[in-house]
């Protein structure tokens, strides 16, 4: 088993780098906080004895030789970059559990067949520059390479600027490695496990998503002088479609899920009434039919809104994944190992998109949850215990360890 | 009557000090660009043989001479701060005309009996520091003036700071001026002079006004894996009532409006839902009885709209204004130089919030409109015909002449 108190040691000291107003982490991809945060991955991988390579969107693999120097590695990890008002454990569980999981074997002694590979992808939360996942979208060949760096934030800086500014653009082809494996360790992100008292999750199948950006442009006007028959108000738009995004969403239940994450007004002024207003919409479901019939009923039911109000109307894909299926052996190997340590454990869905829903489509996949408080994330207040964390990543463990053979 | 072109040639001027991005005006209240209009301002009035006073809220009191020292001056003027994208005349108008009134008695070599102060009020837009009219609020005795320091803008830098920084804290106890009357020309900022083809617009009464700041607070929490019924929604929320406060404004009809100008959503991120909402209602009505019934209704079925999706709620008034009822004396002196002059005019209400409100109740008060095109403002594609202007002016200038006596 691993060293728990060494893993939340780690996680601790993660949490000093960027950290929130409130307990969690604002350490957003390509910032200062993510150079240091890499830094100190770098570290502590050197010091466990691994080899970093670099690739050219900054994701990072620290490999750990094999005893078959031919064989091929087991890849296993997750992200270090956090939402603004991030918690501590979303991703970061995944590449320090990961991390774990080596200087376990170190202190063990044992060496495996294949090399082992922890990873930590760039810009898995999209919050900064979307879509999610972008470097491992990029990986499995969904998204361009020069598309990728043409992502800007919300102050027009793009991602290849950035990525090139922190000094973490490595020379590495994208996508060039070939994988025996990928595992990822994570959170829940939901309230399922801690419900059902179970220790670990195994991560069947991942949901489906759509991010679509609205933008509605109406007419700025004095609140107090304009009649309300003359009013070409964006502002009440963003509301009706909020409400539509809702209904949408209920009545795909069970199963889906929607919400308006992100809702700004132009010029945002109290006594203006907004001309402009741009936000986006979050769908998501694992029944690709039901996930594609939310978008289509958004793109037929929310220009007549618009129309109705007089209000310019348009729609923008910004993120898309389909629901997966992760691979059978590897979501065995996670079972048997949380069989074998005697863990409560069920099978899922992931609600969350993950790095290992792209790298599922270039290589054998499969993910291990352990459970979060209140199914708290993308919140500073999101916690989880020791226990569960040591839970997870001994069930990775054991998994990589059987894979990777010994 | 007046000299057009140099007016306009004098708000082209000033415009050209905190442009907009579309033509329009920046020149937030307290910002370099206000300073810089500021300086202007003086250079012109003291070019003009006028000497310059400044209160401890930064208002500009620029005084011409009358005939009879001891005689109470008129007062004329409006403000020179604008919205955030506003338009090149909402204010700039009434001081730049102001100033022409005096310019052209220059010219003309007429010597009136009661001296002519010539007046820019601070902050009357309340854009960027709320409540607007926040310096002639202080000069009427509506609002203390170390509250009136202690408000601060989104950033949180405080009024009082500000006025400090920019170097316009006048030494002149803030009130303490007397007034044989406040006249105020202004542009329409709605679309009924236009429409009907009139020159004036004779302002007899202001609306009154309920500012409103609301916040809900729910749960940040991950948009994918958070079930539908365990989100605590604060952007749902904020369209709900968005929808409220506009049923209540139609329900209202006529002489009444209702918007939500301000909207932020947070940590407004694409994949969290919102967990806290923080935005601004403004409601309006010359019917004090109809502005009240407004304000109590959002107030007793906002709670219930937030209860029901698990909210937390809270209102507070950040702004207010009762209904205006203008000087019946200085209203006939501008409707007899409107009349005199073969402009066609008509009686009207102010839809917009003036300086004119709060100084009508410690002078006798009143305000002259001219058309603006499409009636839009606050909006940098507001806009005005020389012609306009001129004709705004030339009343503005017979009734003060009339008032302050040959
Ligand atoms: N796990 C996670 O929060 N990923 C970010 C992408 C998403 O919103 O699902
Ligand atoms: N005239 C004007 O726009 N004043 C600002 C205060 C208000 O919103 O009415």
């Amino acid at each position: 088993t691993v060293n728990a108190d060494r893993l939340w040691e780690s996680l601790e000291e993660m949490a000093q780098i960027g950290p929130g107003q409130r307990g969690g982490s604002n350490r957003q991809t390509l910032t200062d906080a993510d150079a240091e945060g890499r830094a100190l991955f770098q570290a502590w991988c050197e010091a466990a004895g691994m080899t970093m390579g670099v690739d050219q969107m900054g994701t990072m693999f620290a490999r750990r030789e094999g005893t078959d120097p031919d064989a091929l590695p087991v890849y296993v990890g997750s992200h270090l970059d956090t939402q603004p008002t991030g918690g501590r454990y979303d991703g970061v569980l995944g590449v320090l559990g990961a991390l774990e999981v080596i200087r376990s074997l170190n202190d063990l002694g044992i060496r495996t067949k294949h090399p082992i590979v922890v990873t930590n992808w760039t810009n898995e939360e999209g919050a900064r520059f979307a879509p999610a996942m972008l470097a491992s979208g990029v990986f499995a060949g969904l998204h361009a390479q020069d598309w990728a760096y043409d992502r800007v934030d919300a102050e027009g800086k793009r991602f290849g600027d950035e990525l090139e500014r922190i000094g973490w653009k490595g020379e590495e082809e994208v996508g060039a490695r070939k994988m025996k494996a990928f595992f990822e360790l994570h959170i829940e992100q939901g309230p399922i496990l801690e419900a059902e008292g179970k220790d670990i999750g195994i991560v069947t199948h991942g949901q489906g998503l759509w991010w679509l950006e609205v933008t509605l442009t109406g007419k700025d006007a004095h609140t107090g002088s304009t009649p309300m028959n003359m009013r070409v108000n964006a502002g009440l738009g963003m509301a009706r479609i909020t409400e539509l995004v809702h209904t949408i969403a209920m009545e795909a239940q069970p199963d889906a899920v929607g919400a308006i994450g992100q809702a700004n007004v132009y010029p945002n002024s109290r006594n203006v009434i907004p001309g402009k207003a741009v936000f986006t919409v979050d769908f998501r479901s694992p029944d690709q039919g039901k996930l594609d019939a939310m978008r289509a009923r958004l793109e037929a039911e929310a220009p007549k809104i618009a129309a109705e109000l007089g209000l310019g109307f348009s729609i923008e894909p910004v993120g898309h994944f389909d629901p997966v299926t992760f691979d059978e052996t590897c979501v065995a190997a996670l079972r048997g190992a949380a069989e074998r340590l005697g863990f409560s454990h069920r099978d899922m869905v992931s609600g969350a998109g993950h790095d290992a829903c792209w790298i599922n489509r270039v290589a054998p996949t499969a993910m291990v949850f352990c459970p979060c408080e209140g199914g708290l994330s993308h919140n500073e207040d999101e916690s989880i215990t020791k226990d569960w964390a040591a839970a997870g990543a001994n069930v990775l463990m054991h998994a990589v360890v059987e894979t990777a053979e010994i």
